[in-house]
């Protein structure tokens, strides 16, 4: 194949339901080169986006019905015909023009790793394109995570913006272990709760809590105020003892019933801070970050903290993503150092990292 | 006064309803040296955060009903008196033990810049105190800022999260001017909407649109993408058609119809765009800071773009703040240098700046 192919003339092809045909110059011309499209037996078929390329590029004709279609009658047949057509448009031409080749899959394209293409390395990513104004079900990420993982490929979201700017973002499923473990006596204190949060008085368990435990923050010397999470889980692990207002001690039940109405999302914030706090990993507010939890993954030393590792995010098993939402608390995360991660609470709670990258 | 007054007895205070109230004693020792509550005509009267304070410091003591209140005794009894009297407390604290007085208002404190304290100097900010978990209707916002304005006064926002940190935030009216001007001719150009976006396909009212314009993002050259803000805007000044699937050209009442059927918020945004535009701003999408818009002041060439200045969502009048969000929100645009601002949509839009700041 030389320079001089380029100055060749542009190969007819067919639309033809929801794909475009050319005849078998198409392999030689097309595929072999530059691994546009499927080749068949003596055809080779292409899809909206590589033929639309390809129209803009000269490398193609396309007719249909006896007509050729130019670019912009090509365009508005392919978006007619396809949802999102557009969307793959973009993404297709961008990837391509960075010089990666791509071939089509149901939900977006198959992106091989630079100095690959098809029949010399399998592709390295599955790229999902979607509209930043498309919902995203986690059932479907979940989905798409698996179908990756089970063909060993990395999962993309191509996500683009109303203006067509393209972000695009990796998720993974992550295992999360730390190595703070948890040796305070048990029966510790009583703390009273006092609206929406538990005061520790005694200065002796509170300085072992905040001191070994990393629990809590303390008021004033002597004086511990925990978090909702904090007491349920110092309660549920028989640590500390939770008196009301009316000098009554709820159980573990009773008290994450209580917490509920405080806080709506406390069944899952509790699930998510004793999955961490098992795993060896000391979670704190996150509240200046928009999100459930900060967390440190190897906290030694309460008078020594150094800056926490993740962000937290507790979602339901039907939670479904804005797109709006989901950029703004990766960029967030990634605005300081931190991975963006959410905690999705089932019978058990599995982890997401989701994370911008340069594709 | 003399440092030798701290080592007199604590002043014995009595509870009485809401306040706790000392002898004339009080107003030497404790308002008149220090600024700690209201001197009555023979009584100095003090509110629970106060009493709370000078409990813990040793300075005054506490009855009620006959017995001397301990510290945690007084903490456990305001709290049950006095909605959200542990916030205050924190937040009391906070501002004390970092050298500011303070009178306490309804809703929070009046705090007097440094230097300052009653009988000398007015107050300077407006300190309105609340939990990360209270949602915050834009309505009560706005009712704040009115009476903060109308006295002069600078609003903060005292939110305290669930481990009891405090962070401020201040809340402004915003007038955004710019100057970028609209210099294009009428009827340009037309486009066609294909799903969520449209498209010029002519490429000197592409360059037109985009180069003194700053409408769209060029698909490539010659090939202007246009979001949804953008083409109703162009469509309602006279500058652009819009050509649908059907070859139909909806005016704008029915392009705003058809555009808030893709897309929920189209008609809040389209009225912060206008009012921004109309003020001689170039507001392009936020999606990649999770909001509605980035806006530029003063945009004068495409080829040579500079940071945004603003980043901007807009919000319903009935809007309530998810204080969660709003942390995200303005951490995110502080993180990149920009101004978050929140234009609410009534019969007018009105534009909100909230930053972080240390008080």
């Amino acid at each position: 194949m030389t320079i001089s192919e380029d100055d060749t003339m542009a190969l007819p092809g067919k639309l033809i339901g929801n794909i475009v045909i050319t005849d078998k110059r198409g392999i030689d011309e097309l595929y072999n080169t530059s691994f546009y499209g499927r080749p068949r037996e003596n055809t080779l078929e292409l899809s909206f986006a590589e033929s639309a390329y390809l129209i803009y590029t000269g490398k193609i004709t396309v007719e249909f019905e006896g007509t050729e279609l130019d670019f912009k009658q090509f365009f508005l047949k392919a978006g007619s015909l396809v949802k999102n057509f557009e969307l793959f448009y973009i993404v297709y031409k961008d990837l391509r023009e960075r010089g990666y080749y791509i071939q089509p899959s149901v939900t977006g394209f198959r992106v091989y790793p630079r100095g690959g293409h098809p029949g010399k390395t399998p592709a390295e990513f599955f790229v999902f394109v979607t509209s930043e104004r498309v919902p995203l079900l986690l059932s479907d990420l979940r989905k798409h995570l698996d179908a990756a993982d089970n063909l060993k490929k990395r999962l993309v979201l191509a996500i683009v913006d109303e203006e067509s700017d393209i972000t695009f973002y990796e998720v993974k499923t992550a295992m999360l272990t730390g190595s703070s473990g948890l040796n305070l006596d048990k029966a510790l204190a009583v703390a009273s709760l006092i609206e929406d949060r538990c005061m520790v008085w005694d200065s002796v368990a509170a300085n072992l809590l905040h001191g070994s435990g990393f629990f809590g923050k303390p008021m004033d010397e002597g004086h511990l105020q925990l978090s909702l999470v904090e007491s349920g889980y110092l309660l549920n692990n028989g640590i500390l003892e939770i008196e009301n207002g009316n000098h009554e001690k709820p159980d573990f039940i009773e008290f994450s019933r209580l917490a509920s109405r405080i806080e709506t999302d406390f069944e899952i914030k509790y699930k998510v801070y004793e999955k961490l706090r098992t795993a060896g990993l000391v979670p704190k507010t996150g509240f200046k970050f928009g999100t459930h939890f900060r967390v440190y993954k190897n906290l030694k030393d309460i008078s020594n903290i150094t800056h926490s590792d993740y962000l937290v995010h507790a979602i339901e098993d039907d939670h479904i993503f804005s797109l709006q939402q989901l950029s703004r608390a990766v960029r967030l995360a990634n605005s300081v150092r931190k991975e963006m991660i959410f905690g999705a609470v089932d019978a058990r709670v599995s982890f997401f990292v989701i994370g911008r990258m340069r594709l």
